[in-house]
């Protein structure tokens, strides 16, 4: 991967390979880290048929929008291994093999956006390349390198967020994230993380201060590891030690990811972000958001259109191995919460900086980025 | 116990009995609830004899300030019926004996002040008998008596507070707490949660929001189990959905406890107790503290001067049975936060309520009161 900052152009690692295709089109495999035994265990799953990758988006083994949309690229590859073989290599079966194995992908995570549209790219690449009367076998080598641009594409992403996030990041000798949008969620340097990468790529030196992530501890398990792989010097602190730190004066900048943000700049993020939002605001520290443009929603006016996923409430009863909420108690598990963009400083996307966030100001990023 | 409301009376039992004295002076027993079982079981523990009680407080099978003190009240009448039976209850040695056994019961925690405090009352009060000629076997009696007034008095403290704090909460339909400065902290009705039952068995029906409390997760585990067991609609939450709750006006008041009061009201309590008054003011939903007068620390004149005691890291890194932070990895972990005065809307003693929280008002209310 390449990113470009201040006109220098650095190469940026990403600390740890997510998602990766090993070998030909015809026989290679796609090769996972197991996201679901760190940060104890460092394995790789290799699936060698679309069955394998549906278990594991399913159990998060991969997990991230962009990382679930570069794997079910690759999925497409693995479902054209099998797919039209029976019939020496039939255009029509093979069209309708990828079809069904779209379908069967997508399911494995209904509501992952990224997900569905890498295999509708990758079904539709391979019907206009049977349509233009290339051979089945072609066919599985131009899907391979669609997966490849996919893959790519994601890894721009990520280096174009960098490149404007790393010069944030440089004024900082300390800087609070919170969940993990970061390199484990995308196939390049991630989103809030980038600049992180990028600067500490450019020789910078700071802390992160990881908040842990109720329930699901994404911050202690994933961001905190990730960081380490790279040598950024990171601390995690339970959620709710955010306003001690920042009121201590540990960090000058607080930056997430978004899952979803509206035209007016309103950002659908992991439950805490607005509390951490509201944290930094009283104490003057800046809140950054980081999020490709493919997050912005710009047919939602604001943020009280985007609706907010309840969640099971044992996630919180029985995190971790132990119970720990009385039996029978009511949990209320909100898995979002929306940051109003009054309180976003700005947000950082592959187009570009919007340095005061409005509906004009993300119109004009996106659309001139 | 009674507390009195608006002019009324109104008998208020604790929703459990944490501490409890089972038989005579000279052959009977303390009974605790074992607070490590919670929320799982209840299970209760007898102490016969000064070590099974060092062992308890020191594995916080009883835990809060009030109610070790409570306890520790007890642990002397204990050490006062295996003391100077050797030589026919000879007075000196059995005085000598109960010093020792003081001595021993503070080593279970030491920086316990209400500890320190009970233990050196009973063992005063042992020699004020002695001196004044009481023989051994009626000493004992009376220790009983003072254990028992040692008590009392807490009750009458959670009364009192209570009897202050339920007009507060008879306004709301929804109250958020912290941590526990419940029932289960103190040997009454609690200090945070004091309104809540008063209000409760007023007839006042509302929903008290629990943050679990990380690390150690008092609010889930104790807070919210001891408001069950009185009938309380009870939720308990992640602590970072505090702020998320507040802005769907869910609750219409936050109280907490405090482990330390400066002069001009500044308040050391479990850490994020300063990020939830900041989001409070945020929301303009008032932030209480509930604390009896022991809590406040004149010589002190600001929460500048509270020092706060950092923890062990596995404490977030290994909470919940299983590794859920990277191996090696830097922990913060702040054990207090401080909420200095402007935060806090008004602080509830059993002296009255401090409406407007400057130094002049503390001294006013707590000398007055």
């Amino acid at each position: 991967m390449v990113c470009r900052m201040e006109n220098e152009t650095i190469s940026i690692k990403p600390p740890v390979m997510v998602v990766e295709w090993i070998g030909s089109a015809a026989e290679g495999f796609l090769r996972l880290l197991d996201q679901t035994l760190l940060p104890i265990e460092t394995q790789f799953l290799d699936c060698h048929d679309v069955q394998t990758l549906w278990d594991a988006i399913y159990r998060l083994v991969v997990r991230g929008a962009p990382a679930i949309g570069v794997a079910a690229g690759y999925g497409m590859v693995l479902a054209a291994q099998s797919a039209g073989t029976d019939e020496s290599d039939d255009a029509e079966d093979f069209l309708a093999q990828l079809g069904s194995a779209r379908e069967y992908l997508c399911s494995s995570r209904p509501t992952a956006v990224n997900l569905a549209w890498a295999a509708g790219r990758m079904a539709q690449h391979a019907k206009t390349a049977v349509d233009a009367g290339t051979e089945v076998s072609a066919v599985r080598e131009r899907l391979l390198a669609e997966a490849r641009e996919i893959h790519a594409e994601d890894e721009r992403m990520c280096a174009r967020i960098g490149q404007y996030a790393a010069g944030l990041v440089q004024g900082c000798s300390g800087v609070l994230t919170h969940c993990n949008a970061g390199a484990l969620a995308t196939a390049g340097i991630g989103t809030a993380t980038a600049g992180m990468y990028a600067a500490h790529a450019g020789g910078h030196r700071f802390r992160v201060y990881c908040d842990e992530t109720r329930p699901l501890l994404q911050g202690s398990r994933l961001t905190a590891w990730e960081l380490m792989q790279a040598g950024i010097d990171t601390v995690v602190i339970a959620d709710n030690m955010a306003a001690q730190v920042l009121r201590e004066k540990r960090v000058q900048m607080v930056i997430t990811g978004a899952d979803r943000i509206a035209a007016n700049g309103d950002a659908a993020n992991k439950i805490v972000t607005y509390g951490l939002a509201i944290a930094a605001k009283h104490h003057g520290v800046p809140f950054y958001v980081a999020a490709p443009y493919s997050t912005f929603d710009l047919e939602l006016a604001s943020g009280d259109e985007i609706p907010i996923e309840q969640r099971d409430g044992q996630e919180i009863a029985n995190g971790f191995g132990r119970t720990t909420a009385p039996s029978g108690v009511e949990i209320y598990n909100p898995a979002f919460d929306v940051t109003p963009a009054e309180l976003i400083t700005a947000i950082i996307t592959d187009r570009g900086i919007i340095e005061s966030v409005t509906e004009e100001q993300v119109r004009k990023v996106l659309i001139s980025g």
